[in-house]
């Protein structure tokens, strides 16, 4: 089946994984609309990297959507009463859920996702959701996201009419340095994404945050040069 | 089973299904959180109207969110090229899905009512809809709230520590007749609340779009006088 004209809405956060799952569907011949959230998240240079990776990656267009996430709380991401653990300071990443997981912030995420799918008419959603390295995010399960594809489906006008809306979720499976090897292959450029939970206002990453730590590991288990830019 | 100490995210948006609602969920013994949407809807009044209901009515406190709805467009409500339909000029309601349906409205509602239930620690959510007067809209049958729950229960901290998140939607089998009498014997004062699609700045509702048809047939068919206030 050529996917050639069909839309896809795609979460791009300007990080490493959201990068990836742009350059595949693009790559299979999906027109690409990306969609960004600035949920107030500490590492809004993030947005400015979707903006570069969007471009790049060849996304029809990126819609950027403001959340108000700060008002609901409850993340070391979202709330400054929080702190964002530091892995040489407090040692090994936390068990269990992190204090970076954002409630709920998936499925306002891919809600949102679904409302302009719905507008565009696309039968197709692209999120960069990884079960292996994210475990302790209950939102990033393959059980989540099937069970968010089935809301979805009664959801919307699409659902009522027949048309059926897939929930991609490409990386769900992979490690990090499976993800790096994919992307590299898709002619990803790593040195424009941001992972960092604590990046400077230039995208410069600290390297001690639990996502510096998983990206960096990534990187060395890949085998490949590492281009991530350091404060 | 007393409910005296249980919290309850209750949707509020100053209408009269929403404040029978938080009512109910009062009665029921629920200490209430009410959470209304600023979702540039043209009907703003509606959201003095939320503050009026929440106080009156009980709800611990009351959070606005804003979302950016028209980023997103495709619906009467949200997107000023899409005209709201006026019955006494346009006839009967129409039939199918209404141009007054916001794509994935509910699944953007739930997701933040979802979201603070995890940071409150609350099981319960309550939300006003209603599958016989807006049997139009896919996203107020049954068969989406069960699906958003089971959704919810594998989105969240709460569902994966075991405690189950229940979506109450008390309305949902009701004529507007049957929620107007369920509301007056909980004592709601029903001038307090917004339905119209295009009320005033003092929330005096216009009396011929769909929202305002229903409500007047609705006070009608209760038998009981409307204090509606029109333009």
């Amino acid at each position: 089946m050529s996917n050639e004209k069909q839309k896809a809405v795609v979460l791009v956060s300007g990080g490493l994984d959201s990068s990836t799952t742009l350059a595949m569907a693009h790559d299979q011949g999906y027109d690409c609309y990306a969609l960004s959230f600035d949920y107030g998240q500490r590492h809004s240079s993030e947005l400015l990297a979707a903006s570069r990776v969007a471009k790049t990656l060849g996304a029809i267009t990126r819609k950027q959507v403001s959340l108000d996430m700060r008002a609901i709380g409850g993340s070391a991401l979202t709330d400054d009463s929080i702190e964002v653990p530091n892995v040489l300071m407090d040692g090994a990443p936390t068990e269990g859920i992190p204090v970076t997981y954002v409630p709920a912030r998936n499925t306002i995420f891919l809600s949102y996702a679904l409302a302009w799918a719905e507008v565009l008419g696309a039968a197709h959603i692209f999120i960069g959701v990884n079960a292996v390295d994210y475990s302790g995010y209950p939102d990033c399960r393959p059980e989540y996201i099937n069970a968010f594809q089935s809301m979805a489906n009664l959801a919307t006008k699409a659902g009522v009419e027949g048309r059926k809306i897939t929930i991609h979720t490409p990386l769900i499976e992979l490690s990090k340095a499976e993800i790096i090897r994919l992307g590299l292959s898709h002619g990803v450029d790593y040195s424009m994404t941001v992972s960092c939970y604590d990046a400077d206002s230039e995208g410069r990453a600290c390297g001690h945050c639990d996502s510096c730590c998983l990206r960096a590991e990534g990187f060395r288990a890949a085998g490949v040069n590492d281009p991530t830019c350091y404060q």
